[in-house]
């Protein structure tokens, strides 16, 4: 039985679409297209996922600022290609009470341009580098085509990390830094990825080359998470950020970037999810366990004194656990935490107040109820949420393999859909006849890179230079 | 000896303006004025008060949410005296991409009016009632005056609670509770505040009446934290925020709402800070405790080792504690910690190490060095911490009561700056008669009301209907 007016397996879209409503993640129905209301339960999750980011920014040095979100038209067309890439995409404003404004400010699609010129006054010497910045904040961009709660918004929570260096290959090391990030953050989140290093036409405007973080979604469409750009001086230039070496002299920095947005939220709510909700992995669930007291007459007492007990053993050792003690039956109850995706219930009736357990019932299978001895309380707990983590982690793996098809020629992918993985002789032209005959995008090649090996072009069938992945993406 | 170029007490605000970059607080280079750049020290303490403030939201049931950034023209419309508050403090966006919009849309200056449509879809029934809801945003003004740091800039980070009611009382309850609210979140840092009932002439754009909580700075002058408000059905009529009663009618909501800025960051620094730096209440630090070994040769490591053990143990007491093993010199590291108004600085040095104490220097004394035995350690520091916090706030009181004055006429404030109190007949001329003689602003009459007694009115001497305040403001 499903509150849900279609299964996922049917169209996944449609269920997407529903699910971020029903399960109290998004409102939207605000009357700006691409724009919507971050409902509480929607909002914490974000949090949970941002402070997950936030520790791993700690952990490796990174220093949190927050910067203007306006942008001065002046300051944001100093590099040349950036403002070609996102000039039909930003919002413009032109003026501020009845006054129109000297020059137009336009709405951060992104920071590099708000950052910039103030890192060349932050910068002065060697011993400033490297300098490791992040920020968490609100981007905007011009969206034309369909919009879809957390995938493809106009105001989008955004997360970016900016950094300095004194050389390339110290730009390089952070880009490694980061990619080890995001496989933690991805991981936690109980979600296989995929590193691919963009095709040069599909490279972020100012990068000198960027890697995508996809995963794929259960339509077998890939979904772009967030990217690491490497910059060389191509900002660092323009923006004059420049530094005093050992020796005296006087060179540009080398700059990255990582970014990532709350499409985070969305592939975790699209793949994890089911017909009966979203499911939420463990570790940024806001509430882990819900215990839900199984009464009889005559047996209520007992029962919500070991559901109490429970609630304080867990909530002392650190479980965000929450006793539903509301007037609704034990199935209703059911459907609502299934709903929210809880990774784990606890079911406590009489019987298991005498028998001195509680029944958990993980999120994520049907029918798989355990037994926890009360004596084994928190340790059972924890090897439960272990256990629906490992699960959605191996189920999206397999989905994501499932999904995955290594085809040597277009014919190869008939009636197949997914991601694509071929041989490519280098040639644009070879990878664009694929995005044309297949309706798919080129994804990029292996980060990192994998050698071909004999295999041939799946266009031309010349011997393959690359290894190369394409996919419909959303 | 100071790093600073001007004295607290010769020119406040120059000190002011400088003292929040040394202590790296701002950056206020960006080129659009009044648009900052939180640096991370000054991040890191604004998101500390927020925690503060989430924190009392979740122990009062508040939910957080995120609305949109920007407000449709015609959705801002709606309330007729909102508009007319705020028409000439608004920015608009005009335009997106290459192409101008069928409506403009504006940069929230405060988010009734992006919220309270969906309001009426989120409450239906007396059941979803009361609706306690809060965000921390950016919110945006297009301030003409000269802007200051945190005190008065045109991107503000705030914080706001907005609440529906099923009817007038449990507004008024609401009303009561923010105001603990904000009490308990000043006291935690360390700040005498003030209640007062705005002047008629002076309430929110749409408000029924507002409470402003203002602290009185050093110079005098008053500034204005935050402000709560009572709009009885003054918006849900505009915005069709209905419900059904138990009886099965049909009534409009009461609402209120509850804001604060980052001005508290700016009274913090204003009113704690000294000569040598900002003083960070102990609540909010994010570095309460500095440990300075004082090395002397041959003697490092034992001092080192001992550092270590202080600063293991304070961190798995749960103190925010830094060990400085740079290699500054212990001066250097003094005026660094001094400078970032860390609350406790510890001291350690071989005759410490011999005697098994440390040497606690607080903060926002001079001279005061007491010794902490080791064996009480966590409790020692725990006490001094309280020291501190207990220490800024009794200053604070002293400053604001000798900047108080009773006052029966105008010639009574003769050579006296600050807060004058003074009986009033409640007309509106006789106050703003005041205001234009004085240079001041009506702050309000003290809530709760307090009885006039036979004071008779300052500027036309009838018998006082109330009690009121003035002071020149920021």
């Amino acid at each position: 039985m499903s509150l849900m007016s279609v299964k996922k397996a049917d169209d996944f879209m449609a269920w997407y679409n529903e699910i971020v409503e029903r399960a109290d993640l998004a409102d939207k129905r605000y009357p700006i297209k691409g724009m919507n209301i971050w409902r509480p339960y929607g909002w914490r999750l974000m949090s949970n996922i941002d402070k997950l980011t936030r520790a791993e920014m700690e952990r490796t040095g990174h220093d949190e600022v927050q910067f203007p979100l306006l942008i001065p038209k002046h300051l944001f067309q100093k590099e040349a290609d950036h403002i070609k890439g996102f000039n039909t995409e930003v919002f413009w404003v032109t003026h501020a009470g009845e006054n129109e404004l000297e020059e137009p400010w336009l709405l951060r699609p992104t920071s590099e341009t708000a950052m910039y010129q103030i890192f060349s006054l932050w910068v002065r010497s060697h011993a400033d580098l490297p300098l490791k910045t992040f920020q968490i904040c609100n981007v905007f961009r011009y969206e034309t085509k369909q919009t879809r709660a957390f995938m493809r918004v106009r105001e989008i929570h955004f997360f970016e990390a900016h950094t300095c260096h004194d050389g390339f290959e110290d730009a390089e090391r952070q880009i490694k830094e980061d990619l080890q990030i995001a496989g933690k953050i991805f991981s936690e989140l109980g979600m296989e990825y995929l590193l691919s290093r963009r095709p040069e036409w599909d490279k972020f405007a100012g990068a000198d080359y960027s890697i995508g973080l996809d995963v794929v979604m259960p339509s077998g469409r890939l979904l772009q998470l967030g990217s690491v750009h490497q910059y060389k001086t191509n900002f660092s230039e323009p923006y004059e950020i420049r530094f005093e070496t050992p020796e005296g002299d006087h060179a540009n920095v080398h700059q990255t970037t990582y970014g990532m947005s709350e499409r985070v939220l969305g592939a975790m709510v699209g793949i994890h999810g089911d017909d009966k909700g979203i499911i939420v992995p463990p570790k940024v669930a806001p509430t882990q366990v819900a215990i839900v007291p199984v009464l009889f007459k005559g047996k209520e007492e007992g029962v919500l004194e070991a559901c109490r007990g429970v609630h304080a053993r867990l909530k002392e050792a650190g479980v965000r656990v929450e006793l539903d003690e509301t007037d609704d039956t034990a199935g209703a109850k059911y459907y609502k935490w299934e709903m929210k995706g809880v990774p784990l219930r606890l079911e406590i009736g009489p019987r298991d107040v005498e028998a001195g357990h509680v029944m958990a019932a993980p999120r994520h299978v049907e029918k798989q109820k355990e037994k926890i001895p009360l004596d084994d309380l928190e340790a059972g707990v924890e090897r439960m949420l272990e256990k629906v983590h490992a699960g959605l982690l191996a189920r999206h793996r397999e989905t994501a393999e499932a999904m995955t098809h290594h085809v040597k020629s277009m014919k190869d992918t008939e009636g197949k859909k997914g991601l694509f993985i071929s041989g490519w002789c280098g040639k644009d032209s070879c990878a664009t006849d694929v995005e044309t005959a297949l309706n798919v995008k080129t994804i990029g090649i292996p980060e990192p890179r994998e050698d071909p090996g004999d295999k041939k072009c799946i266009t031309c069938g010349e011997p393959a230079k690359e290894v190369v992945r394409f996919a419909a993406t959303y």
